[in-house]
């Protein structure tokens, strides 16, 4: 958000690991029944407390005192949807950082306009989606299309025209992931096939964003902590497995396993 | 459905999972907050593309443009069932073929109803279930009481009888599944006790009805492919691990490595 | 709940699994989203068969059939908690055994409203919490405030008194886990930490006392006995496996792998 913010080292994300070991911040995460379990087994793994409070009575409240919110669209109802609203209103007023994860925007049409209501109220300490997710939330930003769905790269410009309109960092997931806040540009290298054929490892990189937001005041350094984490942990478990159900096991136990040092020597930052 | 359809070999049950794989369907589920996540990790372990869209807003519109739609009773709440009953008449409208699994139809009632009116409102390509649950749905057909629960066999009739009133293709699963649209009937003898063990092992098997439906024209076809392919890969889960925890993990890592050829040396049609 | 029943033995805890494998108690669980699948997985794993009736159509019904009902506040919504109230008023009334497990009673302040509602509406046979949650359900009874958090042994008095008042068994989670009925207190000394390493161990915990105690009259042993599988059976897990993937399904095998012997043999009550 801040210019003046470092551009993230390794040795910056090995410090952020350290330190959210040592905090184990308190995530709420609004997220969708399909990697509910798996979210908050990331965050156990990786050394966060993960809270799913979700339901419009107790959301915005919880929101006040969480160290981080995710936002995650990817089974919205009514009910969710209201409890979203509400944790984000209470996140915006108590100094919070939440994240968006905008999932399916730009293929599903009514969690479009659920994502933009949200984005138009506050301002997310992150951003996190694929290409085209990012590029439906730009809107007319951009005017690319869905040709651009498989290219992070194509949705650069756009992902850095959309941070400096909301004063916010963009994560762009893809075979090489990418974070800006429309100044600083950062590469993260590592990462896996494997981890397309797992359901939620997208939507628990949103997690570990709202996570390391509880822990570090640079969104860019949050989302690229969290990249280098979740990515690194799966070259390790790649390393030992080659399917995706053994794979799912294993990331959760590299996920613990990882250390600041090992982190350090083998993200690939650019 | 269409009676010129060939009786399934193990030839053309080899042939569509290579199709399946090549065109890696989407495969839109309307599923139980139980086996969500699970459903997903099936779908993409064999090669089908998983899309969890069930809220109301969307699950109409999406039908239109999914590949294969699957409607699982398991956890139904008002919300989702609204959704359900959109996804159905979308699919209706654009072709889209649904599949429909009526979990505990006939042991709860309020279910068995919705069961019921969508199935009344348009034409699933397949009806799959146990062997209660199919004569549930059959109602007055056939007559048979619960005591026919463990029988698969004694559902066989009320299951031809089904199939033939919808022009439908109906999959009773059991220690030998069977597969009939009231003309032919396929017996596919694979698969192990240790897929009881593990919650939503049938579930999966009605969203890889809905991936084989998205591919092939024949719902008798779709049905046993999907059949085989998940109780093939369970027997080769099952001579590697004999407990239900690591039964679930190589379930998904037999799926994943599941060869064509594997499956047409293994597959046990009758 | 009546203090004529006896202090639970290892051999009556080794007695009470072969029940629950004898008799494979239906066990209908209202639970939340993060671990539905779990909590399935843990009950057949056991040996119970798990049923997942939580819409308020069908709730009420369907615990007037089961053998136990859990009620569990991890994710409650408007819909899922009219479900929970129906169930609760239908067990009352047929005599099915109930557990209440309010997730997160205290810190939030709906859930905890409904959670009270219930459990002044009818009896439960257990309930069961960490000592905050028992804390927070007791209200006023004690007046010890959050600083308890870490200790279920402070929170032993005011679990007395809850029991007492209401007739029912208390089980408090922690390093030790501690059942009472106000009367008789049972400590168990088994388990592992990295049992707060996975999500829904604890509500897990809460299922098997359902699950148990649909086989047996006497609270104090269904708790025990549930918190005595869980714990050696995690004792097993841990002795073969360090992380939490793999723990995750290591216990669901130890669960299935556990003989009334070895259960007898390891269990530590005091």
């Amino acid at each position: 958000m801040a210019p003046d913010f470092p551009i993230p080292t390794a040795g910056a994300v090995a410090d952020s690991l350290g330190l959210l070991r040592e905090r184990q911040p308190l995530v709420q995460c609004l997220t969708n029944i399909v990697v509910a379990q798996w979210t908050a087994n990331v965050l156990l793994a990786t050394g966060a407390a993960p809270a799913m409070v979700d339901n419009p009575h107790e959301a915005g409240v919880f929101a006040g005192i969480a160290g981080g919110v995710l936002i995650n669209l990817g089974t919205p109802y009514d009910d969710t949807t209201t409890g979203m609203a509400a944790a984000v209103a209470s996140a915006s007023t108590s100094g919070t950082p939440w994240v968006l994860d905008p999932v399916a925007a730009g293929v599903a049409e009514w969690r479009t306009g659920v994502a933009l209501a949200l984005l138009e109220s506050a301002t997310p300490r992150i951003i996190r989606g694929n290409a085209s997710e990012i590029l439906a939330l730009a809107g007319g930003i951009g005017g690319k299309g869905v040709e651009s769905v498989d290219s992070p790269e194509a949705a650069l410009d756009v992902a850095r025209t959309l941070a400096l309109r909301h004063g916010t960092t963009v994560a762009v997931s893809g075979a090489v992931d990418h974070v800006t806040d429309g100044h600083r540009l950062v590469r993260i290298a590592n990462g896996h096939p494997l981890m397309t054929r797992v359901t939620g490892v997208g939507c628990a990189l949103g997690a570990l964003m709202a996570a390391f937001s509880a822990v570090l005041e640079d969104g860019v350094l949050a989302a690229t902590a969290a990249t280098a984490v979740l990515t690194v942990a799966a070259d390790e478990a790649a390393s030992t497995v080659q399917r995706p159900g053994a794979f799912a096991v294993a990331l959760l136990d590299e996920l613990d396993a990882l250390s600041p040092q090992l982190l350090a020597a083998n993200v690939r930052l650019g």
